[in-house]
């Protein structure tokens, strides 16, 4: 067992350590990196993967909450926050007339200082008249909106796709461009009132979703 | 309204069409690609994307059934079947001791003849003694599972992820080399039985997945 980004001992200290043969050792390590446990970095040497976060799709959850129940240390960057109009699909999503003003909202979110995921938030200035990006930062979104609003979002529909991750998302998210991502579309309710039109886009080499379908 | 992967008229026959300016139809044109309604091909023209198949996380499901309902027309390719030694992944998957044999069956999806997926399945041998490619390419594999054996398989745990998708699949699936896409991974049940581990590539610019989070 060796800690996550750790460099592991070489091919000829792995036969030494195990007594096995340079074939073996070889063919473990294969093993090992293709089922994702080890990654290679040219003339560095073999290092241990962090494991994906992987998301229950079992009930409503918020980012915060689900990455402290997996034992790691959530945090969030404000990277832009202002107020816009609605264009056709933030329109469209929130139940709006184009043109409405509405939150724009843009956060980088990390787990153990790591980024993940940017999200991209659109809140109807009705909904939440006054909200400040210093309170999303201290509270959070949710909490928030709970706090001050009164509103507690319970209930969301979410839509999943696989994209390329394009040049300025890979840049904040520090993966090469074209990288495998997830789109995550979300609309989000409290009790009936839309609050939240959210699009994030998530790393696909840090995240996984799983479901119980009965 | 035009058809799926019609040529849709040129941006000079637009602006005589709809009788609007050379910039209106640009702009339209440009936000319609953005979304994923058209897509442009070099010296060819600009064409209407078919629309990504979106399937509902609301209860098990099968391939053909859900393609069936959203009134696209499901089939599926035998790429292989055979029987195989379960390695450490399969194995840990179904419940099964390492060596154990098992099936493997290699399956491209189709809708409306255009492949979406590439289905690896893989049952364990005691579960379906004598199991074989026919009946699956004639009744499908849960039909053939439930009319040969009395199985009816009616849970699942899958787990989605965001992948390139490599050289091999992306020629099956008629798509570049690394294009965006999903991995499903499948543990099927019938009742207490584990019946399938599947692993599954699905095209990024086919398919999303829909959920609602109560």
């Amino acid at each position: 067992e060796w800690p996550v980004n750790s460099k592991i001992p070489t091919e000829r200290e792995l036969c030494t350590l195990f007594k096995v043969s340079r074939i073996t050792v070889r063919q473990a390590l294969s093993e090992l990196e293709q089922e994702g446990y080890l990654y290679r970095k040219q003339g560095r040497g073999t290092f241990v993967t962090a494991p994906k976060i992987e998301q229950r799709l079992s009930h409503f959850y918020s980012f915060s909450e689900e990455i402290r129940d997996m034992g790691y240390s959530p945090s969030s960057r404000m990277l832009d926050f202002r107020i816009v109009k609605a264009d056709e699909s933030v329109a469209n999503n929130l139940g709006l007339n184009r043109g409405d003003p509405v939150y724009s909202i843009r956060r980088l979110r990390l787990a153990n200082e790591e980024p993940f995921a940017i999200e991209n938030s659109f809140v109807p200035c009705d909904v939440c008249p006054g909200l400040s990006s210093e309170d999303i930062s201290s509270k959070g979104l949710y909490n928030t909106m709970n706090i001050n609003y009164g509103l507690i979002p319970n209930e969301a529909v979410e839509t999943f796709e696989a994209i390329a991750i394009d040049a300025e998302n890979a840049h904040y998210l520090n993966v090469s461009r074209n990288s495998p991502g997830l789109l995550l579309e979300r609309v989000t309710r409290a009790d009936q009132t839309i609050v939240e039109y959210c699009h994030s886009i998530i790393r696909g080499d840090r995240y996984k979703y799983q479901i119980l379908l009965k």
